[in-house]
């Protein structure tokens, strides 16, 4: 049944010389891939070989067999490993032991760990006591063997070997593996032989060779594990794609003082500043360094006990970013004197880090603009623009809660909006901490330094409002019981008073205890280069949500080129406003309205003359009146009582005129243009202020660009009345002022019915806006502010892979607003489309918005450069698709 | 620059010969056509002609002008009117008037009225006069003419006559328009002019030719009036159909003893019994009819009176029937002893009517069976269904709320469940008072006689469920008032307390104070016949809503093929049951909420057995538990307590539960199968009742078809989950009673994201029911508990043709459900597909469901056979449309 063999299922690497290249991870996976790369690059590797993702599915294919001739090809390199590195598997002498891994293309969890000191039985042991003189050495690493083995191979459970260690250790009175003898690692060693014995029912393997192809057999079945196969399927990785198996020979850093191990950047991933960072520790092997029982060396410690060796590293590691163009983290041994790398990667650094390290490498001409741009992922920014908490510092983490609004926050707790603006104004430092938010909390929410909340999601009203001030939040923190009325939280039995102080870290959701340093990274001006670079590529326009003149400026400052979402509303909210809004809604007829609304006018015109002014030139989009009026009105009685006393109406007529405004589903409710279709006298007077505001301002030379939106249109009927309404308006401020300020008229697409008759409406409108929370909120029939209680569980779960609400869902949302797009532009070519929902600051979601083909995105003022950067990614990985594809054709 | 001229423009019709035909309403107006075939069938019509649709369309194309000839044929034709009818236009002897009236293919609201009497000016008033020796008949129709004219063709506000008229009878001291003198109408005639040049800035055309122009030019331009545009728009009809222009000759039954008029049906209208039945009334105009002044009498009487014209009119409706195959409305004229007809059109009939006729003339071989079903308008079937207010009785309406569930209902008046259940053990007839009703109001719903709620829509709880009910109910009557505590309501200043009798019209809305008399039809053999008739038609399948026994066997006494929705949670709100649900809710942990839910599977096991027992040998789709947990709670503090007491709880404790249950927006909360997510041991429970429900009964041989349904699914991860848990549970049921019962695992698709991703859920579900009620909600964003603050108002004015709760809106929702269909059927070719929203009973939705290619659809018991009816239609109606196209390929 041998079938000619005409593929090669093996790879070797080891003695400078590699059957494989790093461009190979389709057949070698990561890992091997990369053994491959640097063993081409004169680099000592441990030698080993990569059996390749083909072989993994031609075993599953054939019903868990291998491939005919594998396992011969596996014997020939392991043939190979032994003259690379002069030791034989098995042998009696001087025995080479291997280490597996898998290595599929993309790092997986689910799949299989690492198994060490494959090769070790009763005679290696031998032979390796009596190489090394170490018969503790040798000991530790069989119970290491048999740990790694029986668990990761065999499927005991680990806690089974850990148990026996500490039933050792007990009765031993020590309290460190470290202080177990040989005699005690000895017994252990015929104990674990029992565990596994009884787990698996067989002995534990005898024979390298057999222990050799069980832990390869394992690693072709973690293929198909259950995290795995998870994993995959929501990730959308095909099954077919395999993992390879690396079979590597081991090297031990622990051997002697002329041994260590280190692990190592070949900058500084803090700083960025160019230098070799790295440590070390002598006579230990890597999971020491890690494990942070003994206090590892500076690198110049190695540079004096082992010069030889640090000069090699020394020298690799330049050799390594040269050839790789990007910080590493580096991971070595030396085993009694030579060198060998048994890792380089790409390594983790902060943003500040990030970014001095992408412009120096332009500098230095190692890569070019586009790879500095690519370099950064744009959610790092986020870092760059908050204050944080000096990561030196000791916090006392009490809660978590969600990182709704990142930054870090100092101050003493206080319960409501009144007691936060009430601080302010004697210049003190407060946390509002609330069940929830309101839109009448946000004279508080921006008094404060901070804001926590017990309920609501990431696009919570706290949450919203938070990250559209810059201001840190941390949201649906249901670990804190609130009493307002005796003003203190609990956390379990811990109690916070007003007055204590607590930090809030809002990129982390953190609550800590007390008062945390913080650091506010400087915006350098690295950080400018860099933005202007990120301008040089990107297509889609940034723009803003900005309700009021401040945010407007600090968006520009950032960047923004318009506003994308003014949202009237907020403006309703200041408190001497907020009566004649409620005077508005609780009169009983138009003409009781009309009043009300004519003293509103040029308070709103004077907020719209104020926002115009800073974005001089610049579009500013103007959504009209979108919540239910029930959200301007009090909630509780007592509220309500001072309302009625205040206005000299009867309580009972307020409280049945707020019981009759009283919604079940206000998200679904009377809101929207549906306010401006029943009462079109709000919508009037929003665009007479508008338009009279930009008329005024023309007179003084301001450009005023004014886009008038229509939320929450559902049916293109809506639309057409309350655009021929604002027409009407905006002509005779017109004709009244002489003034010719050019507006245009579009609506905002939030509900699934105006992206599917998107093609009827854009008859109409001259711009869409998608406003993606809400059409994630009626796509998935899921309320943001409701989602708490089982949307977190969803995405833990893997249910969801994202939060919708911060990610947009491209499957499902992300259909909605195509079809949107397609329609809309089947109609009117040059229809101009954006998006304001919070994705509009998430980096994937902007990458989305790109190929979707939308004008812009807009994002609160402190997302503004992570758009841009987002922007310019997708641009770049555009063109780089566009290029590959040309290439290959 | 004269063409030559190609087209005919202008249509003659009298003398017994017609240029036209009845299937030309294309070009001729529906009304033309009809003239044109009466007189080709021979029957007196007062000549006449029609302008073509065409030479409308012309007209505005050649900006308000005159196709080349137009003018010329219209002048020819009326010479061939003059000569038919033995009279002249203009004559100073011989006289002839005529009528113009508008004709669009379709009716349409918004197009141009009649005007009566155009030609008379002094030369023929003086004419006239002579030759009828009628004075004031001449100035009476001289002074109808200035009105008609002014207002309809020139458009003065119609008040200013009559408010000269209203003057003119005060100053003489009558009251009826008959009380005035010739010298009335003279003095009248000569303000009216003076209104007329007022309101004009001209003198009142003397010409009649002039007159006859501008009328014919009016008629022109109504086609492009706001109200008959925008109906166009509604209802997609296109602008380019334009309307054609009847001009008859005037015709008078006012001229004496020998002169007459009448209306009448070719068939009792009300019971459809064979005879002509008419009124008429002796010299008299048929406004007179219609004004109700004079008392019309029998047709018999026209036999003993004009006997040569009643023998006419007899043989006349005898052969207007045979030809047109249908029961005719009829409107006659009598002119000094000549009978002309002046109108005959398909009459108008109750239900039984409708049915009885249609019955009949199949007998009668006057029509086929397909012909017989589409006579009846499946709508007009609920009459037969439901009890009625007797239509002689007289009643006083007090309010009007929606028709939420037709029929009607006669009780006294209660205020809460708990009373409504406490009088029907006393056998007491109640109507149960709501400001709305929540599901634990269900008890008192069923004991009640009817319900009326003061706020909710055509699809709020109360109308839902009292449809699933077959129950009367008037729902979001705005305005009455409640006071619950003081027991009684208002209508403005009308006080109806506890106890007093009301009734109400759920069909009409109407609240009527007392005890009106009811009828109830009854389902005689002929709806038998008529249904059986429908099923021999259908394609579609049709099932029911039913949540019990006894719903499901009335639904299938209607016909129903099965269930397609069994709501689980009405079962739960069962006396004893609720108990156990709510210790179920406010259980701490996993293991509380199983304790009962393990009391809670018998009582739902019970359920199942009843149903499947009832349903016997049909598929029954049951939809796991849907609402939110915080719906099973109590609502007010009060209850609350008692809550507590009975389960022995602090009431503290129960009350942060029910505040931790709270959700802003329940309809798009903790629902559905994310109840299942999280707590999957209540679906446990209840796939586990429904197996063993369905194992027992196989024993006893009931043959059970169960079709579990998850709902609310928005990602295929949650389907997949849910339909893993079932299987399990499921699998262990059936082995545990050695039992092989099939069941089927589907899905509703209810949210967008559903039917935008279908293709992937349909890959897991073997089954799909579109919820088109929460589909509605969410693709418009409207929550039906809500719309009635504004949907009402959307439909009046027409932003919205339907309220889309009730007829689906095809456009938007339609779309969606198109979206799934496709999907799904791509992956799952023969994926099972049905509807189970308020839909599935409403005709047009079914139509909808047909041409979609649904498998079924699913409705309340009682709108079953309506469903059956408009199955037949749509599939009729197709096959109508296809012989069609096939006949002219």
């Amino acid at each position: 049944m041998s079938k000619k063999k005409t593929k090669k299922y093996v790879y070797f690497f080891g003695g400078g010389k590699a059957d494989g290249k790093g461009d190979m991870k389709d057949l070698l996976g990561g890992k091997g891939a990369g053994l491959a790369e640097m063993t081409n690059l004169k680099i000592p590797v441990p030698a080993g070989f990569t059996i390749t993702t083909e072989s993994c599915n031609e075993y599953f294919k054939a019903g868990k067999k291998y491939s005919t001739g594998l396992w011969e090809e596996v014997l020939e390199n392991l043939k190979k490993v032994e003259k690379a590195m002069g030791m034989k598997f098995g042998d009696s002498v001087n025995p080479l032991l291997v280490s597996v891994r898998s290595g599929a293309k993309f790092s997986m969890p689910g799949m299989m760990d690492t198994v060490l000191n494959l090769g070790l039985n009763e005679t290696t042991m031998n032979a390796l006591i009596k190489k090394t003189g170490n018969e503790r050495f040798v000991y530790d690493a069989y119970r290491r063997l048999i740990t790694m083995f029986g668990n990761i191979v065999m499927g005991i459970d680990r806690q089974k070997f850990e148990k026996a260690i500490e039933e050792i250790k007990i009765k031993r009175g020590v309290h460190l593996d470290t202080d177990l003898t040989v005699g005690d690692l000895k017994s252990l060693v015929e104990e674990f032989k029992i565990i596994y014995k009884r787990g698996t029912g067989e002995d534990f393997p005898t024979d390298p060779y057999e222990q050799l192809k069980k832990a390869i057999n394992a690693v072709f079945g973690s293929w198909f594990g259950d995290r795995a196969v998870k994993y995959r399927k929501i990730n959308d990785i095909p099954d077919d794609l395999g993992t390879a198996c690396n079979i590597q020979s081991m090297i031990f850093g622990n051997l002697g003082e002329n041994s260590g191990t280190g692990v190592g950047f070949t900058r500084d991933p803090s700083t960025g500043q160019k230098k070799f960072f790295a440590e070390c520790l002598i006579n230990a092997q890597g999971e020491d360094v890690v494990a942070g029982i003994r206090t590892p060396l500076r690198i110049e410690e190695l540079k004096k006990r082992l010069p030889k060796a640090y000069k090699e590293l020394y020298s690799i590691y330049k050799k390594l970013e040269k050839h790789y163009k990007d910080m590493l983290d580096i991971e070595f041994t030396v085993q009694e004197g030579k060198l060998y790398m048994l890792q380089t990667r790409v390594g983790k650094r902060t943003a500040q880090s990030a970014l001095k390290i992408a412009i120096d490498m332009v500098k230095e001409k190692l890569i070019d603009k586009k790879t500095a741009l690519l370099r950064i992922d744009p959610s790092q920014l986020d870092q760059m623009l908050h204050p944080m908490i000096d990561p030196k510092a000791q916090i006392k983490v009490i809660a978590k809660g969600l990182p709704a609004s990142p930054g870090a926050a100092v101050g003493t707790v206080v319960f409501t909006a009144e007691d936060a603006e009430r601080a302010a104004e004697k210049v003190k430092k407060v946390i509002l901490v609330r069940t929830e938010t309101s839109p009448e909390d946000i004279g508080g929410m921006h008094a404060a330094q901070g804001v926590l909340t017990a309920r609501g999601g990431m696009t919570s009203h706290a949450a919203v409002v938070a990250r559209g001030m810059g201001k840190c939040c941390v949201a649906g923190c249901g670990a804190i019981n609130i009493n307002e009325v005796q003003r203190y939280f609990t956390v379990n039995d811990l109690i916070v008073k007003e007055g204590d102080y607590i930090t809030l870290n809002g990129t982390t959701g953190e609550v800590i205890l007390g008062e945390a340093p913080l650091v506010t990274p400087a915006l350098t001006g690295e950080f400018g280069t860099f933005m202007k670079w990120v301008d040089e590529f990107r297509k889609l326009g940034v723009r803003t949500n900005a309700d009021t003149p401040h945010d407007a400026k600090v968006a520009r400052d950032f960047g923004a080129e318009g506003i994308g979402l003014c949202r009237t509303e907020h403006m309703f909210f200041e408190a001497e406003r907020i009566k004649v809004v409620r005077e508005m809604i609780l009169a009983d007829d138009k003409e009781g309205r009309k009043r009300a609304l004519a003293r509103l006018l040029p308070m709103q015109k004077s907020d719209f003359i104020g926002i115009f002014r800073e974005m001089h030139g610049l579009p500013v989009t103007i959504r009209l009146l979108d919540p239910p009026l029930h959200e301007f009105l009090p909630h509780t009685d007592e509220e309500l009582r001072e309302l009625a006393h205040e206005m000299e109406v009867p309580f009972e007529k307020l409280k049945a005129k707020n019981k009759s405004l009283h919604e079940s589903n206000p998200m679904l409710g009377h809101r929207g243009c549906r306010l401006g279709v029943t009462y079109p006298e709000i919508y009037e007077m929003q665009v007479q202020a508008i338009i009279e505001a930009a008329c005024e301002l023309s007179k003084e030379k301001v450009k005023v660009i004014p886009e008038i939106m229509i939320p929450l249109v559902g049916h293109v009927n809506e639309f057409t009345m309350l655009k021929d309404l604002t027409k009407k308006i905006a002509e005779e401020v017109k004709a009244k002022y002489k003034a010719n300020v050019k507006y245009s008229i579009g609506t905002m697409i939030e509900l699934p019915r105006a992206a599917i008759t998107a093609d009827e409406i854009a008859k109409e409108a001259e711009f869409f806006s998608f406003g993606t929370n809400d059409l994630t909120q009626t796509v998935y029939g899921l309320s943001r502010d409701d989602a708490g209680n089982f949307l977190p569980y969803y995405v833990e779960k893997g249910v969801l892979e994202d939060d919708p609400f911060i990610t947009l869902d491209q499957k499902g949302v992300g259909q909605v607003i195509k079809i949107g797009i397609e329609k809309g532009r089947s109609v009117r070519r040059d229809l101009k489309i954006g998006i304001c929902g919070e994705h509009g600051g998430d980096p994937k979601s902007v990458e989305f918005c790109h190929k979707a083909g939308m004008n812009y995105v807009s994002c609160s003022p402190y997302r503004v450069p992570i758009a841009r950067l987002a922007a310019a990614h997708a641009a770049l990985k555009e063109k780089i698709k566009k290029d590959l594809s040309k290439s290959t054709v």
